[in-house]
């Protein structure tokens, strides 16, 4: 791993040839470690949002195929490369939106066909190598996207994307922390993000680890601070990128897209190519994850309906994602380059490089 | 009060010399009412919002005063008119945002000028005066409302502006119900509205009582709502309004409007006119009520960073209301008719009416 000036958390370790994931959904009340040593729970810690953001459900992903490698080898050294094949289906379905969770699966995969022996040794190397160049990624890209900031900038930001989120410094926080590390930056306003409150809990937590100001506002509020002509960028992360730039993250970034818009905020998306996905064309090819209703009528752990309840008439709308299509973003930034109002024809130069 | 079809909750009653309030903090989880009987204490109740909406406020101020009269005739029958004065001064400045509340201590000020002797039945008359024609203007109103609305349709709304915000039966909510009461609506979707989640706790509550169907949204998922198609109108209530039909409603009303008409969704605003201040030009000279960052650093009840923990450096700006510019607001409802496009003519025409 690279080491790092800012007091970073690390979301994924492979230590003594087990997964360790921090538990993201008691953050910051509790940092719990859970342990992992079987790929199904892998596949549920993904599932049940133990870990989150794009990138870093890929690379556990990549340590759940390690995982079950091992498994399937113990069981029978003969099959074991076709015996794994459910586990990386399992590990496919765990969650529909994010696409670096198939792009890891699908390098390794390539890894097995690869290979014959044991195949712990390279199927481990093929993960920290994921894990490696997501944070050399994320680096590449805070500079990229940090060259677009003016001083003394403000910004808002939404979700969590930073240590959390990846292997390591982040993609949109990881530009915002470069551009602070660049004196450009007066204060990050971090919405809350209802439902699952990642801005609250895991983005003002990073934050306030870095020392970089920070303030939480709720999610509707962010209109208003658009108004009172503060905010320079909204910078955010994704979980996929169409072939036209159109950027599926989030349930509010499209939201914030057209406030942006209408308030002449620029607005950029900032994720490793691995997040892009050059088989669907736009934005309505992309598949949104309905979440259960309960995590809406529900708040910081309280109930307030419950099915079996007395009000059991009401119900909720979740979808976890939405599309800001092309036309609404100014830059996204990846590893490979920065692509400025994006469109097929410059997200294919892009992705030739 | 009138007989209503509805199942109605009051939110608001007077009962053998008090003023009983349903403690709105702790709904639907805890169905409490608290029985006042000193000014302090009403003053108190509208602070710390255990009564809330801007109709709802002057109501209950209204009825402060009566206790506030009954308190300082008894302790003194010649000096209690002015006596009097700085419990109506507590009074006006428990929360400074909703104009309602100066409008109903306005008029209770004009009774107590025009009486000598006991001033308990005037008082208490005036005061349940207000409190009977807020129902019967929201009647008015919801009738005018639901006659802009079209057969199939869904809305958006924002907070609460049911039974609890007003006198009875609401004035958005009230427009809604009489919609639905004519068959006009398919589904209503309640936006959460963080940070007091009124929209969870009181208007899911109210309607799931009415039996009118309605899913929650977290305040960001409006955007992709609107963008699938579905919404007709966003309809919201009003806590003051300018001259010039700019509005201020609870914080995220602005950004619904920004986005509705990005969508081509209608915006409908509804309240009675005693919500109007012709003394205010625009909505830049309405004041804005920042509350305490503790209720965005906390969620459901679970308090996520205090200034006293491990955490302290996170922050968070907390305006309670937004100003809305009457260039996005398609229908200005209220008892004295409509005003669509709303602007200092046809304000001033409404008023004179």
């Amino acid at each position: 791993m690279n080491s790092r000036s800012h007091n970073s958390v690390e979301a994924i370790q492979w230590h003594n040839g087990q997964l360790l994931l921090i538990d993201q959904r008691y953050l910051p009340d509790k940092h719990t470690v859970v342990e992992l040593d079987n790929v199904l729970d892998v596949a549920n810690a993904i599932k049940n949002m133990v870990v989150r953001g794009a990138p870093a459900i890929g690379i556990t992903a990549a340590y759940g195929v390690v995982i079950a490698a091992r498994q399937r080898f113990t069981n029978c050294a003969q099959s074991w490369k076709t015996d794994i094949d459910e586990d990386i289906e399992m590990l496919a379905s765990s969650r529909p939106t994010a696409v670096n969770l198939f792009w890891a699966l699908k390098k390794m995969k390539a890894v097995i066909q690869s290979i014959d022996s044991d195949p712990q040794n390279s199927l481990l190397e093929e993960a920290q190598r994921i894990h490696r160049q997501d944070i050399e990624n994320n680096y590449a890209m805070g500079k990229s996207g940090a060259a677009l900031i003016a001083p003394q900038s403000t910004i808002i930001t939404h979700c969590n994307t930073g240590s959390l989120a990846t292997g390591g410094f982040g993609t949109a926080l990881g530009v915002i922390r470069q551009a602070y590390s660049e004196n450009k930056i007066n204060r990050v306003y971090a919405d809350e993000t209802r439902p699952w409150l990642q801005g609250t809990r895991l983005t003002a937590w990073e934050l306030q680890q870095d020392n970089i100001p920070v303030s939480l506002i709720v999610d509707s509020a962010a209109a208003t601070l658009m108004k009172t002509g503060a905010v320079n960028w909204v910078i955010v992360g994704s979980d996929r990128i169409a072939a036209n730039g159109d950027v599926a993250n989030k349930i509010g970034t499209y939201s914030l897209a057209v406030l942006a818009r209408h308030h002449g905020v620029k607005f950029m998306v900032v994720a490793p190519t691995s997040t892009i996905d050059m088989h669907t064309a736009d934005g309505g090819g992309i598949t949104i994850e309905d979440r259960s209703a309960s995590e809406v009528l529900s708040c910081g752990g309280h109930e307030f309906y419950s099915e079996q309840g007395d009000y059991a008439g009401v119900s909720a709308w979740n979808p976890a994602f939405d599309i800001t299509p092309n036309s609404l973003i100014d830059a996204i930034v990846t590893e490979k380059g920065v692509v400025e109002k994006p469109d097929l024809k410059n997200m294919q130069i892009l992705m030739s490089k």
